[in-house]
């Protein structure tokens, strides 16, 4: 029993925090609530199951199934809902129509036959990948229709005064979904992708930093180490952000003018800068791998390049910072030229310390052995750190053009 | 009109080279096919909407809905749908006994309430990560059942009759969609992830010898460039595979025994295999931003490493590819530990010869400033493409590890 109670408190807990930190969950929660709550008060008075064939039953499955966590989801799903539900009603009443004409042997090949077709011809299209990201639900909702409409036993006459009745409670259902999704509180997927995108250049820039630091200052373990490592793993968030990136593109697609957001807004801009973002974190990923592994590189070697890394790293953190605060706003930024500038001098004078090492090397006085041994463990190092982080400088201009790019279209 | 049959005509080429690339994408739309025609068959006989409310569209509609690709996805949306249904039919007719005994004015406060009470929480539920992973569409089906049935008009005594006839329809459909599931070709997910994460191990080898390869061969621009190049991305596809690795290993965990598989094969193993694969890939990704990186090391830093270089990368590809020929066969591979051996003799070698580079650049006779430039390059990028490399090794050596653990406690 008190493993029963303690699962289910710990479950419990698990359930606050995910509210607290996103309260709009909590909301979707209750407009899903709301939205049920208000079909089925507007279907009380005529019961569900009256003889036509339960039709307000269907009201009810569409705001089940429509109702999605963004307004774009919501839009795609009903969209979807509505044409395919329709199409395929259209074209099951004529197949039925030809069937009905041919005779009674003929009638049921016919129907048989055109429902393993369209179902498997249906099926197989949702493997293509342009159509499986616009209209996988439609493409469900039209086999569903269709073979409904196709193997039921009404005539013709019937089905379409059934038909009527039934895009109507579908349309009620998608409004009311639609009206809540809109009025309370809305949940743009566009904007979610914004934010998202803003989000992870801001962690990158930290992390970067965060790298960084720890690297130089691992030698004076202050009391900071733990809030900077954790500070510092920040990009793995954006390792693995292709796939949330990619939905909401798909889903803002659908989402009217909102906000700051136009209707033709340019989505797939985001997503290459999401990519860009994604190549930075790999090369972050190489650069903590670097900075953790045994090899460490001896002291005065880490103190000649620990300046000149630190404002490299500094610089390179500003413009990622400057360039999300500038997504955030919508507005291309004054100060991004300079600052790209800067970061460019940092990489130059990076080169310039790395170019001063070997003599260095060969004149530094500790015991041969022991500068042989530094010598590897150096190159095993901060060679890979400064490598690494000139590697990423290209890519940080190029997504800061592609922001660039995107604004200058997009508003 | 051209442009109209110019886009047909290429979207069925696009759509069959889907089907030639994999046929099973067909089978699958045949079989989906197979399985509504069965259930039309099946009830053509006794029309879909006779006045007990339509129950045998609850057949169609299962088949069109729970019929997935896998038989891990199949099975995971039929018992879902199975035990959603009759869970929320039987609360559902429970609150209406309650609500009917209340009075005519209570009735519909209390089972409005009640749909708006348990909608929201169950919605709220799908945000939990482990409820969405298990049982995201039984929830959905929960709450579509609930609100059907609460909301219905009818008396307890007829809706203990139409669960019965409906929780068998739906057994029915998903009796169908299961024996058509498995028998026909059946796709298992649980073959599929391990096929992936052995298929994803070769790609990872041969791109891995096809990076180093090309760096060190770009002299000699052979005719067999191209293919060089093709095969060393195909570590790409391993960057962002997370995503079907998280949801096949989802769908494999319902999957019964089948074929080398047992019930309780680990198959979160291969999600920390995938993981290590990754962390590879990302730091293949690190070493070709450095390999197309516009610094290119001199000519004869380049001999001096190559064939140490090429050791390594052979050695740790060999490495790899006894470890996906051993995932492939399920047996632990006898040879694993001599060619690990191997391969870490060639890093140790590397380490000799980067050792001994700083002696041969302050020898090395070129005019003093060249040789300066070339310092910088090389340490662009010869050190990076070996620090990579030594660095992505304890990665496979603890992909090896968890691969051998995964084997031990699977079979």
């Amino acid at each position: 029993v008190m493993t029963v109670v303690s699962k289910v408190t710990s479950f419990g807990k698990k359930a606050g925090t995910i509210g607290a930190d996103d309260p709009r969950k909590v909301i979707h929660g209750v407009k899903v609530g709301i939205a049920l709550t208000l079909v089925s008060l507007f279907y009380y008075t005529r019961p569900l199951y009256d003889g036509v064939g339960g039709c307000a039953m269907w009201a009810v499955m569409t705001v089940v199934v429509v109702f999605e966590f963004t307004v774009g989801g919501c839009l795609y799903k009903g969209i979807n809902r509505a044409v395919a539900t329709s199409t395929a009603g259209t074209l099951a009443v004529g197949i039925h129509w030809i069937a009905s004409k041919s005779g009674a042997k003929m009638e049921p090949i016919i129907l048989s036959s055109s429902v393993f077709l369209l179902a498997s011809a249906a099926t197989f299209s949702r493997f293509i990948p342009n159509i499986k990201a616009r209209f996988d639900y439609g493409i469900t909702i039209f086999i569903l229709t269709f073979s409904l409409v196709a193997v039921s036993g009404y005539r013709v006459d019937e089905l379409l005064r059934l038909a009527q009745v039934r895009i109507c409670t579908i349309a009620i259902g998608i409004a009311i979904c639609l009206v809540v999704c809109v009025l309370v509180r809305p949940v743009w997927a566009g904007q979610e992708l914004h934010l998202l995108v803003s989000r992870n250049m801001d962690k990158l820039a930290d992390s970067l930093e965060g790298l960084v630091e720890d690297y130089f200052m691992n030698d004076k373990k202050v009391e900071g180490e733990v809030s900077y490592s954790q500070r510092s793993q920040g990009y793995k968030n954006v390792l693995n952000s292709k796939a949330s990136e990619d939905s909401q593109a798909n889903l803002a697609r659908w989402e009217p003018r909102h906000g700051k957001f136009g209707f033709k807004h340019p989505w797939c801009q985001y997503l290459k800068v999401g990519a860009a973002m994604r190549y930075c974190a790999y090369c972050m990923e190489a650069l903590n791998g670097c900075i953790n592994s045994e090899f460490q590189a001896p002291e005065h070697m880490k103190r000649h390049l620990r300046d000149v890394c630190m404002r490299l790293s500094l610089g390179s953190s500003k413009v990622l910072k400057e360039i999300s605060s500038s997504v955030k706003s919508m507005k291309e930024s004054r100060s991004i030229q300079v600052l790209v500038g800067e970061m460019n001098d940092a990489v130059e004078e990076l080169q310039v310390a790395l170019r001063s090492l070997p003599k260095q090397l060969t004149q530094s006085p500790p015991p041969p052995a022991a500068a042989e041994a530094a010598t590897i463990e150096k190159r095993h190092c901060v060679p890979a750190v400064t490598i690494s982080l000139t590697e990423v400088m290209p890519l940080f201009t190029a997504a800061s053009l592609l922001i660039e790019v995107s604004e200058r279209v997009g508003g």
